[in-house]
């Protein structure tokens, strides 16, 4: 099975109550195809400048993600986030965003790549996301997550994409912010009717909800001790559940229910290390164990 | 199997986007000893003014809960609280608190009662659950609760407290307060070094943590399109919480997690009307219908 991540791929200044990194390897698509790449290899489209580290390529390339689709581009430099968290680790503050090979980028995406099975719509402009639905043709599944900017600048494009795709996952407060609706079955449901039969309401340490048609599935977080740095959290849980979903071609509820265990298990890792160190070097055991660790802590 | 329940009884003005309510039944005790009511009789201990309405004891009464340990002065009015909710139900905003008859109550545990198996402290002046504490001999398992106006007031008679009973079920917002630790798990470690074993956290609707000394076991909330009025939620989700407790006469893990789920069914009727109105009429059958939906929630 195939799966295409679309969208940013950063470098990011972070600082949190724990330190501070600067031009660390970042971005929507580089936490979810670093997270799928645990399950399944990704094909990744994306745009850097030409001040893009070779170092971050070579990773890229060693976690099994293709990289055919990242477009190089010589006259700009990659797309940069500045930002840092207080004591509440679930509120990012952001102090600079620089689009750069942004601006202007049109996605192309590589013909081997338009029959994927699985295409999983990183954040990043609802024109862009538009454009790869226009591209791609066949797909099984389709999951898009957004953020409160384009929400706020291109809630038109948005609702256009959201007609198109599976799958909506997005905050509990951009949710909120989206639908005008402080409840969040409420606002699922108003989300529902502008086409998506599944919305995942990402909650940051109160877990994650999935709404689905006929049925509703909720997972507290993974209590951790040391939350170093929250940034690529929800894209990592993204990137679990798209991962793990593609590597069992299916999207049967019960599947759709433990590639929520999966993406959650995976962002517990993400949030323990600064920018993309907690994707690193874990090894497949620890996010079985994980996964168990789930078991437990919700059993009863 | 015999349970104690001290705290307030109060009259309640509440408002909240969808209505308000004037001089209803209410107090920490109240909800608690409603909601354990469904699961074991329930011995109240507590104390109201002459302006109580008689029509509030026949419905304690009604619902199997003794009231020889109910004081009723003659010369003061009942404990009052105002209060309002806006769009995040989370918060509860005081306009005015009235302690009444609370201003000078010594709790005097009717001998009958002094014996019982299992005790709950709800929400009352620390200085008051030390007392009950005193007078008590040979219970089984004592649970502690309060709020943030105590750990504010008087942090040094809610540590004496905490260093005699087996769990403290606190608000979120108000472990954070008490511990000076915005980290959960952090927190409740921090609990645990001054006495209690078991710490459960009420997070609204993000659902309940509880965590024990080499385990932890979250719950989500159960996803409600209609809430009224979140008076009560926590102080019915003790109740449910107990009152399993003491209907199993058994504190293992396995029984405190089942608890857990109770007290969250229940406290998701409480919620559904305003004041206790949503504990009036409630059938058992209801009550397992929710453990059951609980379990298709968390199921993966």
């Amino acid at each position: 099975m195939s799966l295409l991540v679309v969208g940013s791929v950063a470098l990011d200044s972070i600082k949190t109550p724990f330190g501070k990194r600067e031009d660390v390897l970042g971005g929507s698509a580089t936490y979810l195809a670093l997270a799928a790449s645990y399950f399944t290899p990704v094909n990744l489209v994306s745009v850097v400048g030409h001040d893009f580290p070779g170092s971050y390529l070579e990773f890229f390339r060693k976690r099994n993600i293709n990289l055919e689709g990242l477009t190089i581009s010589k006259n700009n430099r990659t797309f940069r986030w500045q930002g840092y968290y207080e004591d509440d680790l679930n509120e990012a503050h952001t102090i600079r965003t620089e689009l750069n090979v942004f601006e202007n980028f049109k996605p192309e995406i590589p013909k081997e790549y338009q029959s994927c099975d699985y295409l999983f719509l990183a954040n990043v402009d609802p024109d862009i996301q538009s454009e790869v639905l226009h591209q791609v043709k066949g797909v099984k599944f389709v999951v898009c997550d957004t953020i409160g900017y384009w929400i706020d600048k291109k809630p038109e494009s948005l609702k256009k994409v959201l007609a198109k795709v599976d799958a909506f996952m997005v905050n509990e407060s951009e949710l909120r912010e989206f639908t005008h609706e402080s409840n969040l079955l409420k606002g699922a449901k108003k989300v529902m009717e502008l086409g998506p039969g599944i919305v995942v309401v990402k909650r940051g340490d109160s877990g994650a909800t999935m709404f689905m048609t006929n049925s509703i599935f909720s997972l507290p977080a993974y209590p951790l001790e040391a939350v170093l740095d929250p940034t690529g959290a929800g894209d990592s849980f993204g990137g679990g559940f798209i991962g793990y979903i593609c590597q069992e071609d299916s999207t049967e509820e019960k599947i759709l229910r433990k590639a929520m265990v999966y993406g959650s298990a995976i962002a517990s890792f993400s949030v323990g290390g600064f920018g993309t160190e907690g994707l690193k070097d874990l090894e497949f055991e620890r996010i079985e164990k994980r996964h168990h660790e789930f078991e437990e802590l919700t059993d009863f």
